[in-house]
């Protein structure tokens, strides 16, 4: 291992030499009901991508995680591949991790270590995956785009990716805007894709709408069905939830009923 | 292009060969009331100035906005130019954008690149835009001024420009006061500019103003009847503001005489 | 002494030459129920370590303490040391100080120059002290361990500490999780000790615990009965709050009683 | 005047070469009473010292303040000096300014830039003025002070300045404190003194108490008269707000005797 430096930004190279031709670049930081990043992590373990890289910097928090074996792990990103078997179409770059930049200044620097990093590798195409939060529970998520360029929204609008006016009306915030403007500014076709959420809880009912466009996007097969598992967890809880507040609200009108 | 470095502050150049004779720069930020911003766009637009470079920096938030056509763009100030028609007097660069630098950190390092890009076209006088809120509907707006030097102060004066003692009392902040104290250390007359405004709405009535004396001083003339438009309907917005405002007011006093 | 530079991170020397052989690296910055402060700082003193660096940095408060002699001291990290005595079997490196960095930026920054410093001095294992807060009073305080590899687990597990599933569950955040971190990125085996506590008061009880776990790792017998006294005066102080507040409680229940 | 860059810090001197024999530097900028800056302020007004330098920074907030005149000025602090005359013993450095660094960063950044120009001037002895807040009235002020070394305390302790175990106990925030410990880490004997004040209100009888120690210190004879205006005109208003607050309370008691 090369000598690292443990300030402003290291990448640690696990593989350096890919053996890749113009990968994909996906995109799946936490966010907004975490959809970014559930439907990543998805992608990464039914494709069976490997990791590549870890980035470590001062621009995520001071902290160390435990894992269950009571070893640490400091903070960081990390970087999978995943190289087109018999069928497939085209061969991925994967980005996840514990946090985005802390800062602007953080959020800047590490995606502009990124496009460094789609540059080295000829990256021909950034996808950025995240939630669109509309504050209400969502029945049918849509998939909401934003793009490089009228031939990426072209093609997104072919597969059923939403482009409405007005949506996301305050612009994207964060790495998966940061890296479709960098994509756009250095050339290479970029989108971000949001599935909508309420926002109120981790969202696999929105990533499982957000790995759909992105199966028809790189013509890959996934299988879903731990998402879906994962969906009617959640949607247990929140049903319950649901209950639990009428119960609340029928309780509390009753009690009104002996004041008026 | 060149190759684009997204750290810190890139000037990422459409023209830079612009054949400019001692251009004056004009700032429009967003500020109070956006009053330096609107009438900025304004003067852009009817004398149809051309961009010729963006700002990027990791002092403006990591954002991009969406356009209408679902084409994405980072967030950045934006400097346009306007070559003298014949008739006007002077060569103009304007300064736009979505955002000031967040920062302390972030207003100077983007004002002194500022300052770089106006001694590099010899810029030979700067005029800062802004409001100067007082915190009450205002009729007639004054226009307020500062200044690098007794010759600019008696030159705006004679324009009917205000100077009072005590206004603005806490001073001039962020890129208006900036530009024109950097002007003012390099040896550029400077001067900034500020309607009277209420501070609570957008205020195009306080941008005429300002734009009023800007043709006195660029010696131009400029229709300003969409503003004039634009301002009938922040005042129609106003009032009825006001008569709601008056409506709940006399629902409450008549409220409280039934419990008197 | 060296030209001073007065700017992001100053290690003024007292001596550099230590002559020490494989020291072990231990660290008690101020944190949690000052946990690992108070045990180390008992450790310096029975050992009689003497102090070799001061530490000064911007990432520290802009501040100085007075002595009670009336004599200003910049706040500051100091490191000590410690050479084996016939009988001891490691060289010891200190870690002590009035502040943890205050910033994300400034705890990477500090504690990437700790391991630079570690290197310089061959340090061959780091062990890192601190608190676990758990919000309530903890009669026999245990000690929690999270480790850079399976053999420092292994090792700490014989020597009886406490390695749990999702405890801690936020991970280490500040030095204590830093210096960890990067020791194992350092291939410098590395561990963090974390005494229970209540999180509420400064714990001498918690850190006579830890000291107890050190002993044995060090292989030496330190004398812990001035943490002993200090343990019992925390006791005793508790033990009148607790009365304090059952006599506030049955007074707020005499008076209820009125009411009811 | 040399090319200016208004990043990080920037001092710009008016005369460089100022011809002075070990002078005393003394620091007066904005803080708890403004007793630092009020006293300093009097003392350049009273010994007619000359500004020699302008600092400008990052550091300090991005705002130009505009004079009676209408004329704008950055923000900055200000170097003066004062060459002795036939009868006095020391020639004199004064660092008074609009603001302190707002950051701890800006703290330390500036202080080390003056510690340069110390040295630069070969300053003999540091002086930092300051007020200590007590949250009452003091009808005398003492004042305190925190030494860089014994010799210091001891020659302060001769003047009547007062040396009091555990004041101030949190130490010394600011530029008052870090000039202090940058003198004492670069062997400039210095010390910091404070005149006590209740914090509540800018004091200039707090000023004169400082002003008065000053004299003894560098055996020079000031006029106290335009403070001792200030102070009773302070006094007047403290006065009468007392008075007010007395009216209130007999007031409010008086309804509420009504109420009874």
């Amino acid at each position: 291992m090369r000598d690292i430096q443990f300030k402003d930004i290291t990448v640690v190279y696990e593989t350096e030499d890919l053996g890749l031709d113009a990968p994909i670049m996906v995109e799946g930081l936490p966010g907004v009901g975490n959809v970014g990043k559930l439907a990543t992590e998805h992608l990464i373990a039914e494709v069976g991508a490997k990791k590549f890289a870890n980035i470590y910097s001062k621009y995520f928090p001071p902290q160390v995680l435990v894992e269950e074996n009571g070893i640490a792990r400091l903070v960081s990103n990390e970087l999978y591949y995943h190289k087109r078997r018999p069928g497939e179409k085209h061969d991925l770059i994967l980005l996840v991790g514990d946090y985005q930049g802390l800062t602007p200044e953080g959020q800047f620097g590490l995606s502009s270590a990124m496009i460094e990093i789609a540059k080295r590798y000829h990256v021909s195409k950034i996808l950025t995956l995240g939630g669109f939060g509309v504050g209400h529970m969502v029945e049918e998520p849509r998939v909401l785009g934003a793009a490089s360029d009228q031939k990426m929204v072209d093609e997104l609008t072919s597969i059923g990716v939403t482009f409405t006016r007005g949506e996301p009306g305050s612009g994207i915030v964060g790495a998966s805007g940061l890296l479709l403007a960098f994509g756009q500014l250095s050339g290479i076709p970029s989108a971000c894709l949001m599935g909508e959420t309420s926002g109120y809880f981790v969202d696999p009912a929105s990533a499982r709408a957000l790995l759909r466009k992105l199966m028809a996007i790189l013509d890959v097969q996934i299988d879903l069905s731990k998402l879906d598992e994962k969906a009617s967890q959640i949607d247990k809880i929140t049903s319950k939830l649901k209950e639990l507040e009428q119960v609340e609200e029928k309780a509390s009108s009753d009690d009104l009923r002996y004041i008026g």
